[in-house]
């Protein structure tokens, strides 16, 4: 049994109007009108395949296909509707629409499960509009505060309720998803992996940990003309003694941890100036927690390790999280469903958050992932063959009718 | 004869009224209602002083001390009273109060002059408010074009022209300074050179030559989580190797260059996304010519001399300008005045900018510094102490002695 290939790329084509930009990407922002549209058709669609749709007290969206034994945890699959700005038409959409065709493809086949499918789109995930991002799942899960959520704000200053209700999602709490017996997001790499190993599956056992540090070097304002290159306290020269250690100390640890230095500010930013102040994060990412130890030992010891120039160099820990582990079960439920079809895949570890790592702290959760071109994301440049995404849609199948039961 | 220390010290005083910053600093802006304040007040010094006070189309302030030959050309000293935001109370203005002291010295003694003696305010020498700096004197050297200049607007939209109207200061065409025997100005170091050396007097020979440059990476923004090290094409680690290379090849170049690298913006800027475009401006100083075309040549040697990580590398050159030579008479003159006095100085080039370098296209032109406590300008902290002040008014008193008659 396979799903229906131009249909879901119909689909994709459908939902890619809702926020549509002039670049082929999609800004569709969380409990905007374009997000809003979005969730109607989704809704239209469910109702029409004669399944059952509820809302939550945070909007987010269950669709569920009854089951024999009805009453049963249900196998939820989904993703979420919104994007960031000038986003790609996959990230997100693609797992709920490939849960629409999975149960589309069941209903196709008269199959009725032994135990309820559902179909979920989570609230904001991305966020773009309200911070944090991953917010519904990290209410659901217990990580985040849900009032404090719902008082959070956009730039224009509108609270997460006010916009929730705007657009007339507000459903019960009682509605809320609890206990399941497996979660599987189908989702875009985002990253060139896949490409770069010509395959089409990824079967992801996890979601790396990090930690993020801001690190900010302090000098000595002074005239870029009158004072000689002995008296200066140059922070901006201290910042690259700094990055150039970073990178040799770094390079040196693990093939597979990545980490960057996405955001410098320098002040006070005028060419005549000597800087006297430079901040700067670095975030590191790895599955192996021991391996983000010894990141945080080398940015620890980093004021001493350098040249100072006679500034004065600070690390501040901005955040971390530990690696999120999958169901090994629901994981081992992936690569098998792989194996009828024929697809080649490889065991990863998602370097990007997803939904997925909340909900996995009560249900077993595991992720699929297919290739994006060039390795793009959160641009209007993402792109997944409709190849692709039909295969990781058959993955998607194959896995519901193994749990379902 | 010396000059009434106390005197210039309340006088510096009254002008620090005008703008007066909470931090004893002052923000007296070109053109707004402080700098009328201190022109208004200038101009009531210099008529109980007995001088003739003339204001030109640049709302340049000129007062005139009568020579026994007053259709000869002047001895001209004097320099700006208009100041950076938060500026200290020593720049600019403490060459104009220097200037009005040493003719109320010589009205106190009663002495008239041979030729006269003019004491200038020149508008808008910071180029605080309105850009570029040292305008009028640019006008006047014929460096800047009139009409452009005047159409030049604030960040308010408020026109150069318009500014100059409404504090009532357009005076006529004919009243520029044209030809004139000698003009002396003397100003805050702005550096430490004078205080590391424990000096009070600089007698400037020029202003150093400066060329300023601009340099763009451009690679490619990927996700900060799901993009391997070896498929990034990283902005910012490319900039590091720039600035690596730069500074290994400028430090070996000669002592006395002075380079600096004061703005850099880094885009996205944010933490979690891989820098795709970095720029920043490289501008060099040093009064060897030579040594700035050695800069030029590492400088376009950049982009192929570095590890480029699959980025490009771009330079720009956005300005430069030649060393300023002062006229050697003038500058012995300087000299040959701290002898009676018994002050030992030191032959410098400056490397900040000043109206004495467009003066010096048409008139024999020279500069005292005073040391400037920790090398502090364009800043509430910026310091030059009382004696010092004295000191380098008494050197201009006997300058313009000697070159009165």
């Amino acid at each position: 049994m396979l799903i229906n290939g131009e249909r879901l790329k119909e689909q994709l084509d459908n939902f890619a109007d809702f926020g549509r930009t002039g670049n082929n990407g999609v800004t569709r922002l969380a409990l905007t009108e374009e997000d809003k549209q979005a969730r109607d058709h989704f809704q239209k669609y469910c109702e029409e395949l004669g399944m059952v749709v509820k809302i939550d007290d945070l909007g987010n969206i269950y669709a569920i296909l009854e089951g024999v034994e009805n009453e049963k945890p249900p196998v939820v699959i989904g993703s979420h509707l919104d994007s960031v700005k000038k986003g790609g038409r996959f990230d997100g959409v693609l797992g709920v629409l490939a849960g629409l065709e999975v149960v589309h493809t069941m209903v196709d086949y008269g199959i009725k499960p032994q135990i309820p499918v559902m179909v979920v789109n989570f609230t904001n995930e991305e966020g773009a509009r309200f911070e944090p991002s991953m917010m519904a799942s990290g209410i659901l899960s217990g990580k985040f505060d849900k009032s404090k959520m719902m008082n959070k704000t956009d730039s224009r200053g509108v609270t997460f309720a006010k916009a929730l209700n705007s657009i007339g999602y507000v459903g019960e709490e009682k509605n809320r998803l609890k206990e399941a017996k497996a979660f599987i997001e189908m989702h875009v790499e985002q990253g060139p992996v896949l490409e770069e190993e010509s395959l089409s599956i990824g079967v992801v056992e996890g979601v790396m940990g990090m930690v993020c540090y801001d690190i900010e070097v302090t000098g000595e304002s002074n005239h870029a003309g009158t004072t000689p290159m002995h008296s200066r306290k140059d922070a901006l020269f201290v910042t690259n003694n700094l990055i150039t250690k970073i990178r040799e100390k770094l390079n040196n640890l693990d093939s597979s941890l990545v980490y960057t230095i996405g955001r410098m500010n320098v002040q006070p930013n005028i060419h005549t100036v000597i800087p006297n102040n430079v901040s700067f994060t670095l975030e590191a990412r790895h599955q192996d927690t021991r391996i983000i130890q010894q990141v945080e030992g080398i940015i620890k010891e980093l004021p001493g390790s350098i040249n100072n120039e006679g500034c004065k160099v600070e690390t501040t820990k901005l955040w971390d999280r530990n690696t999120v582990w999958f169901d090994e079960k629901v994981v081992e439920s992936l690569e098998k469903s792989t194996a009828p079809l024929n697809y080649p895949y490889k065991r990863m570890v998602s370097g990007a958050g997803h939904d997925a790592q909340f909900v996995a702290s009560y249900i077993p959760t595991g992720m699929i992932f297919v290739p994006s071109v060039n390795g793009k994301s959160h641009s209007e440049d993402e792109l997944t063959t409709w190849e692709d995404c039909e295969k990781g849609a058959n993955v998607m199948l194959e896995t519901v009718l193994l749990l379902s039961h």
